[in-house]
């Protein structure tokens, strides 16, 4: 009896991840990977992030949870495809889980693709999906050193969002030392300090992903 | 070449979870592990409840993090003996890292062990450890529908303890929503409402763990 061994798991995703990337590339839809601890406020970036861009864009979003679809039925009325992914019990979504979703869209007229990850601040950072970039949600209540014990998630990601910052009078919440933290882990990060619930500080987060988005169109062949 | 196959990853930390348990009760030390997502505010309930019984018992305390030291830190400050688990990238504590804490103490002299878990609402909830009981902190910031989204989680847990109450007023969190779904995974569940920060409800917290280290006192031969 032959036993074929898989080496290395995060390999074998890799790979399907490079598949996933390939077919993004082909229809011109730029894929974020969104992460955060549960509760940070993913959903609600979603929603807003919809609000703001639906009429520029064509946008669709995955919803990845262990179970249950009440994240997507909220994404659902803002009138975008919505795919829920649930993962049955793994704590981030894959690049296989991914590439099972994708036959429900129609990529070719999708220009943002929202993954929202599994509220998870170790394990999502590990798996790539075929993203162009991953962001992260720092919230106020989970507190500044979050960098510091977390450092992979500050690491992968090319965007920090600090979220919650309407809490700041209520919560001992360090902002520079967040900061700091976080660019100590990775010095390119850019960072945004937004609250989803009052909107202040999201134009700004509006205005980078619409250049990342027409930056990428202008690549595209 | 025999390869051999461990099938079940968790029915091997089962076993040495039973070891560990064995060893627990030898020397009658009550084990608590403690869960939750990052943030929730697990650090501040050990340092409140040390703070509570340590005049009454011998407490120990092992704290689990991906990397650094500052819980560890923050917990030796008031005078028990802490040791450091750093899991190098895994999300969760288990019962090999648990053992090969142990020799690092004198289990005779102690009679509450508190095992602070790496923040994560998923995966640490499928990893006995040895404990007594599992204990998870949900913070309201995080919002009422984590029951429904990380139902193991509260299902494996004896003790729910809803934290950071005096959030309550600028956070939209239903406590009726939490408890009930919470208990719809587990009707058994121990439910405690408090604030770490201004300490309201935590005599509730401490007179329930003295009862079930004085009933295991009793157990014990």
């Amino acid at each position: 009896m032959k036993i074929d061994v898989v080496k290395n798991v995060l390999d074998a995703n890799d790979r399907i991840a490079e598949e996933n990337k390939a077919l993004f590339e082909k229809s011109g839809t730029w894929v974020i990977n969104l992460m955060s601890s549960p509760g940070a406020g993913k959903t609600t970036l979603v929603e807003k992030t919809i609000e703001a861009l639906k009429d520029k864009y064509s946008i669709a979003v995955i919803e990845g949870d262990i179970e249950d679809t009440c994240d997507a039925e909220r994404v659902a009325r803002h009138g975008v495809p919505v795919v829920q992914i649930n993962t049955g019990g793994a704590c981030h979504i894959d690049g296989n889980m991914v590439r099972e979703a994708l036959p429900n869209f129609d990529l070719q007229g999708i220009d943002l693709l929202i993954v929202e990850n599994v509220g998870n601040l170790v394990c999502p950072a590990e798996f790539r999906i075929g993203e162009n970039i991953k962001a992260m949600i720092l919230s106020t209540p989970e507190g500044a050193d979050k960098p510091a014990k977390y450092p992979l998630m500050f690491q992968e990601s090319a965007v920090m969002i600090i979220n919650k910052t309407d809490l700041i009078p209520y919560v001992d919440f360090d902002m520079e030392q967040a900061k700091r933290s976080a660019l100590g882990c990775n010095r390119d990060l850019v960072i945004f300090e937004v609250s989803c619930k009052t909107s202040e500080g999201l134009t700004g987060w509006f205005q980078w992903l619409e250049d990342q988005i027409e930056s990428y169109k202008k690549q595209d062949p």
